[in-house]
C-alpha cells in the first residue's frame, strides 16, 4: 500500500485521549479521607495511583475494558475469551505495584440482553477468575439501546499488599536486569489497527491464518478444527500473569534466595508498547538488547499493513506482555524460578542511566516519551 | 393516551434481563480463594453477595452505571450531575450491607474523547467523592467509536465493615420499624419511561417544568435562571446516603443509645421500586402505611403518561430513596438522630409476618415478587 499504516490513521488519537484524561484528572480534588484512615490515598513515588490505606495493608484498584477487540469477538460471536481479556487488563495492572489481586467485578453494556452472550461471558469470566485466582464479587449488566450498538465489557479488580512493599520504581538503578515474560498474542491493545490491516488484506477472520500460527511461547485457544483461523489468532485471550508473579512475590517474602525488595519495577506492556516502560522512572532508561521472539501475527500485521517497525513497538507488545526489573545479583535466581513455571521468560536487557528513553536491538525502535 | 405506559412498553424487559443475568451467574464457578484468606467470598444469609474476607474485616464491592439518564444529560450537554448519579448508585448499594464506602473508580466509554465532557465529568466525580467521602482511586476513559454512540458512564465502589457486623436481614422481625429517607428526585432508574412520557407530552427538557418543582425534601441543582426547567428536575443528581447512614452506623457502634445490631435491614430503592424490599428477607413482609410525600415530578409523569399507580411504585422511588428497618424499641432514637441531619426522614411503616409481600397505603400498590 502507498501509505504505511499507523495507530492514528486507524482512528485512535493518543494525544487527544491524553488531553481528555488530563481534563478529567485535573478537575479532581484531593480526597476527603485523611492519612491513617481506611481509604486514604497513598502518594507513591513515580506517580503510581490507585493505592489506598487499609490498616497495615494497602488496597489497589484497577479498572479497564477490553476495547475494540470486542468488535471482532462480536462479529464472530465468539465471546469465550473476552472475560479473560477483561480480567487480564485489570489484574496485570495490579501486579505492577506488587498487589495480589483478590476480587473482580464486571460491567457489561449491551443494546439488549442476550442469554447467549451472557452465558459465554459467564463461562469466560469464571475461567478468568480461576486463572487470576480471584473471587467474582459482583457485576452489572446494563441494557442501553440508545448508547451502545453492541457489547461493551469492562471490569474492576481489587488487590492488596502489605504496607511498605509497594513496587514504585524508586529502587530502580542502572544495571538492574530486565526479565521479559512472553505474551499470548496481541492481548487487548492495538485492535483498531489490527482491524484496519485485516480489512486492507481483504481477509475474513474465519479464513485460515496466512502464516504459521504456532509458537513455543504460547498456546492458541481454538474453536475450529484444522489449521488455526485468523480470528482464533487475533482473539487469543490475553495472558494473566498472576501466576507466576504473585507466587514470585510470595516466594520473595519467604523461602527464596531473593527478597521482595529485589523486584524494583514491573511493567505491563499495553497500549503504547515498550514506551510504557518510561512510566516506571522519571530519568532512568531501558535497553532491550535481547528481546523475546516476535510472535508470528505481529510479523504478518507489519508486513501486510506496511507498518513501520517503531510504530509496531509503540502499539503492540510484540511478544512480551510484562517486564520485571530486578536486582542484578538476584536476576539469575529469579529467572530460574520463573523458568520452572513459565515457558519463554528470559533476560531481555537492563536498566541504564543514559537518559529517559527506551532503546531496542532493532534500529529505530527508540522512545523518549509515551 | 389510549394505552397506559409501563416500563416494558418503554423498551425494557425486566424478565429478559433477569434471565440474561441468571445465565451469567449460573456459569460462575466457586471462588478459588479459600475461607480465611484475603478475598474469600462471604456467604451471607439472604443471598447478599459482593462481600469478601479481609483479615478481621469484610470488603464489599458494588458496580453499576448511570444508564439511560445519561442520554438526557448528553442531549442537554449537562453532565454536571452524572458523576454523582454514578457514585450514588454504587455507594448506596454498599450501605445496604453496612459497609462504609472508601474508594471509587470510574469507567467512561465515549465514541471519541471530548475534553468538554471529561472536564464536566471530572468536576462531577470530584463533587461525588466529596459527598460520598471516598477516594477516587483510578478510572478509565475508553474511546470505542464502533461500540458506543454517546457517553456511557459506570463505576465501582469499594467499602469495608468489621467482620460480624454485616447487615444481612437475618435480624429482621415482625414489628421492626421502617424509616424512609427522602430521595432527591427520580435518581437513576426508570429513565426509559421518563423519556417516553416526555416525548409523548411533546415537551423539551429545556422547557419550564409544567408543575411546581420545589419540595421541602430536596433541593434542585440548577443551571438556568428563573423557573426550573424539566431537564433540571429530571437530571437532579441522585442522593448519596453515606451521610447520614455511615454516621448512624458509627454512632451505633459508639456513643448512641442504639446499637449496631439494631439496624436490621437497609434497602436502596432502585429499579423495581418498592419491590426491592422483598430481597431483604425470604418470608417477612413490608407494610408502608405512612409513605413519604410523593415528589411532584412523579405525579406529573403518572398523570401525563397515564401510568398505573402500581407501575409507578414498581419503577420509581416515588420520593423515598432508602429504607432502614430498625428495632422497634430504638426507632424513635434513631429517627431523632436522623432528623437532626436530614430533612424529611420519617417512619413509613413496619415489618410484618403476613406473607412475603409489600403492601402500601395506596390501594393496588402491592408486590409479591420483584
Amino acid at each position: 500500500m502507498s501509505e504505511p499504516m499507523d495507530y492514528a490513521s486507524a482512528g485512535v488519537d493518543i494525544d487527544l485521549e491524553g488531553s481528555a484524561v488530563a481534563s478529567l484528572i485535573g478537575a479532581l480534588s484531593k480526597s476527603v479521607r485523611t492519612p491513617g484512615t481506611p481509604g486514604a490515598p497513598v502518594d507513591l513515588p513515580g506517580g503510581f495511583g490507585g493505592l489506598i490505606e487499609f490498616g497495615d495493608n494497602l488496597l489497589a484498584m484497577a479498572t479497564d475494558g477490553v476495547g475494540s477487540k470486542l468488535q471482532i469477538a462480536t462479529s464472530l460471536e465468539q465471546w469465550g475469551g473476552v472475560g479473560i481479556d477483561c480480567m487480564a487488563m485489570n489484574v496485570n495492572d495490579l501486579l505492577c505495584v506488587g498487589a495480589e489481586p483478590i476480587a473482580f467485578v464486571d460491567y457489561v453494556a449491551v443494546p439488549k440482553p442476550d442469554p447467549a452472550i451472557h452465558a459465554a461471558l459467564g463461562a469466560s469470566l469464571a475461567e478468568a477468575c480461576r486463572q487470576a485466582r480471584v473471587t467474582l464479587a459482583g457485576g452489572e449488566t446494563a441494557s442501553l439501546p440508545g448508547i451502545v450498538t453492541e457489547l461493551d465489557l469492562s471490569g474492576t479488580a481489587l488487590g492488596w499488599l502489605p504496607k511498605g512493599e509497594a513496587i514504585t520504581g524508586e529502587r530502580l538503578v542502572a544495571g538492574d536486569v530486565l526479565i521479559g515474560l512472553p505474551s499470548s498474542g496481541i492481548h487487548s491493545n492495538g485492535y483498531s489497527l489490527v482491524r484496519k490491516i485485516v480489512e486492507h488484506a481483504g481477509l475474513n477472520y474465519t479464513d485460515t491464518a496466512p502464516f504459521q500460527t504456532t509458537h513455543p511461547n504460547r498456546d492458541l485457544v481454538r474453536w475450529t478444527e484444522g489449521d488455526a483461523t485468523l480470528g482464533e489468532v487475533v482473539l487469543n485471550p490475553t495472558r494473566i500473569y498472576c501466576d507466576p508473579v504473585v507466587d514470585l512475590l510470595n516466594a520473595a517474602r519467604g523461602p527464596a534466595s531473593f527478597g521482595i525488595h529485589d523486584v524494583h519495577g514491573i511493567c505491563h506492556i499495553t497500549g503504547g508498547g515498550l514506551s510504557n516502560l518510561l512510566r516506571l522512572h522519571p530519568s532512568l532508561g531501558w535497553n532491550i538488547q535481547t528481546p523475546l521472539p516476535v510472535l508470528p501475527e505481529f510479523e504478518w500485521l507489519q508486513s501486510v499493513g506496511g507498518v513501520e517497525t517503531r510504530e509496531m513497538y509503540r502499539t503492540f507488545n510484540m511478544g512480551m506482555g510484562m517486564v520485571l526489573a530486578v536486582d542484578s545479583e538476584h536476576a539469575d535466581a529469579m529467572l530460574a524460578w520463573l523458568n520452572e513455571r513459565m515457558t519463554g521468560a528470559a533476560v531481555v536487557g537492563h536498566v541504564e542511566d543514559e537518559g529517559h528513553r527506551v532503546v531496542h536491538a532493532l534500529d529505530g525502535v527508540e522512545f523518549s516519551h509515551y
